[in-house]
């Protein structure tokens, strides 16, 4: 049996994604930029996706600027929202356990003169509105707080945060990275209060190399990458029209029927919830199971270290991920764990399980039949 | 019939790039940064297209980095190489007839404090080596020249250009937008002393929203795009599997032949010209057939505004292009061929006309049969 619960990495395209990126490849492959009517035809799938995803947001088609993916959205909302602002001021505030597509840029903006403000988080991993509050200033011009945590599935008070910052920051920008989220939550920005929202396309079994920045109507983001002026200057470069009608495809059908599969996802979590307690020295990281994102699980195994855990059940066909993939090449210990306050031996024993609508009560209970065999044969080897 | 000659705008994707984009969206679909086994094979893909570029350009495989597509390469040259070498001085070199790619980060860096200075070229669109040479300086730290004009096909001296740049200026980096020369000429950056080269997917028959930078070892660029430090931290993101694929799939494809496929392309544009030569009031822009490129012809029909032959075409099935598809939905009359001192009534009379390999002498012979009933009628209503 092949179990891949390691979705908040990468998923698998869906179906109907395979099938518009191939059409959009080998048939209908014009650039949306030529006047011809291959062009033409080439633009409406460009188009026809932004109207999908801002019909799924309540959005305007033209707040939706398609990017590269999660980083590069996150990249555009923080360096295009700084420069900006930065005559309004030249704080910016966020948390200890954003993805580091939001941290590394807060820090090259640090380097060039902004004053950022990383706010800690409670052993959950939530941020809460009030020490946002605390920490807004009559400078702050931009506020970055992720919606769902990638290591923990931990869920940001987003609609509270929004109305914190606007209330006491009226001329701050609020972004919010959504790559965890999106497809898992109805968010609908306006309503909610957001003004840049970054999506990734491959975490939602969209094509890898796509994403958008939803930029709400009015709120200035200055361009990075220019060009030939394509999506209103927004972002230049050929449109990627197989990438972004893949994405919209993927949106659509993932919001489909969104109820059902969280629920299906949940109850997953719950039956590995109740099949770990009896092990002992397992530990579920973050919120309660019904307050954190229905896909996302940490789950620290006591005594064993995540790479042997995730070599261990690898062999059994089971796919888990030590950290998020984001960062698993790199030995460092998690810094969303460590700003939990979890120690330093539970860090490095802690895994992340993530699902996705497609998976199953049956690979769940392979899944514990694999763990309860392999945990207790681990920790006799690693206790010797 | 269906003539589709507006293959610098984009191409279609080969059939084995298909191939290999649907594997890795749907079969091998893991994350590279993954430490489990589905990662380490969607690995592999990214290791073996590095190498099959590298292996083209005779190049290592880690000088190889892969972006959303020729603006980025363009955009991290630029903006890389700017910031890296700022300290040794603040003077750029460019030409009057680069793609809006490297034109704009121009402009935005000359808004930076670097001094810019932009060539000219003669009246075949060719920037002269000596011109480099006068222009080098003392401070220049960066020269951006590109290989093949994408409006005219105009070929620019290369070889000699980075000669005169590396004598001259030795710390200078030599930057080549090779977006319309690869899969064209056979460019080995080393041995002709290109620092920097940018190359796109889309153009060769690979995937939309995928390129690369080429960057001589030793040669120092800052990353542009932060995050999770993809790529040894160059360009962070999310490894677009499929498209990195796809892409190398697509450059193995195109040289594997070229000999061939660029002859193919020059009996087209002879075909083309001779046929053209009856109709009067046709001029040819640019280098001399065989000294242009093989796949770009601008041609200018005296007396027929560019968007009402295009479209003139497109009813008999024929696409081509009025400027480049970059900037064909400005209105602006191109920049590059007021460079190269064409009258205005001329520039707004021509057409570029591209191809690949894969069109045909009959695709060439309905073309000039359709040009030959079309041009006179539309001249005779336009004089009216």
């Amino acid at each position: 049996m092949e179990v891949y619960f390691d979705n908040s990495a990468t998923t698998r395209c869906y179906e109907s994604v395979r099938d518009i990126v191939i059409r959009t490849m080998m048939e209908d492959y014009g650039n949306p930029s030529s006047m011809h009517l291959k062009g033409i035809e080439a633009e409406h799938y460009v188009t026809d996706a932004a109207r999908t995803i801002a019909s799924l947001l309540k959005a305007q088609p033209k707040e939706i600027i398609y990017t590269s993916g999660g980083t590069e959205s996150d990249n555009l909302a923080l360096y295009g929202a700084a420069e900006a602002y930065k005559r309004a001021g030249k704080h910016i505030i966020t948390t200890r356990v954003e993805h580091p597509a939001v941290m590394n840029p807060a820090a090259f903006l640090e380097k060039q003169g902004f004053e950022v403000t990383y706010l800690p988080v409670d052993s959950c991993g939530v941020v809460h509105p009030e020490t946002v509050a605390e920490a807004l200033r009559e400078d702050t011009i931009l506020v970055s707080v992720m919606y769902v945590n990638n290591e923990t599935g931990s869920v940001m008070p987003v609609e509270e945060t929004a109305r914190v910052v606007h209330e006491k920051s009226p001329k701050a920008v609020f972004h919010v990275d959504a790559v965890q989220a999106f497809g898992k939550y109805r968010i609908f920005p306006a309503k909610t209060g957001i003004d840049l929202m970054s999506v990734s396309g491959h975490k939602i079994h969209g094509p890898k190399g796509t994403g958008f920045l939803y930029i709400r109507d009015g709120v200035r983001v200055v361009p990075q990458m220019l060009g030939g002026g394509q999506q209103n200057g927004m972002r230049s470069g050929t449109d990627n029209v197989p990438g972004i009608a893949g994405l919209a495809c993927a949106a659509e059908q993932i919001y489909r029927d969104l109820d059902a599969s969280c629920e299906r996802m949940y109850a997953i979590k719950e039956r590995l919830a109740e099949g770990l307690a009896g092990l002992g020295g397992v530990h579920i990281n973050g919120c309660a199971l019904r307050d954190a994102a229905p896909h996302i699980m940490s789950v620290t195994f006591e005594g064993i270290r995540s790479e042997v855990l995730l070599h261990a059940l690898e062999e059994k066909g089971i796919y888990i991920s030590a950290g998020s993939a984001c960062s698993s090449h790199k030995r460092k210990p998690s810094a969303v764990l460590s700003a939990m306050g979890l120690p330093k031996a539970h860090i490095e024993s802690t895994v992340r399980i993530s699902l996705c609508e497609e998976n199953t009560l049956q690979e769940a209970d392979y899944f514990l039949e694999v763990i309860n065999e392999t945990v207790p044969l681990l920790r006799r080897f690693t206790r010797r």
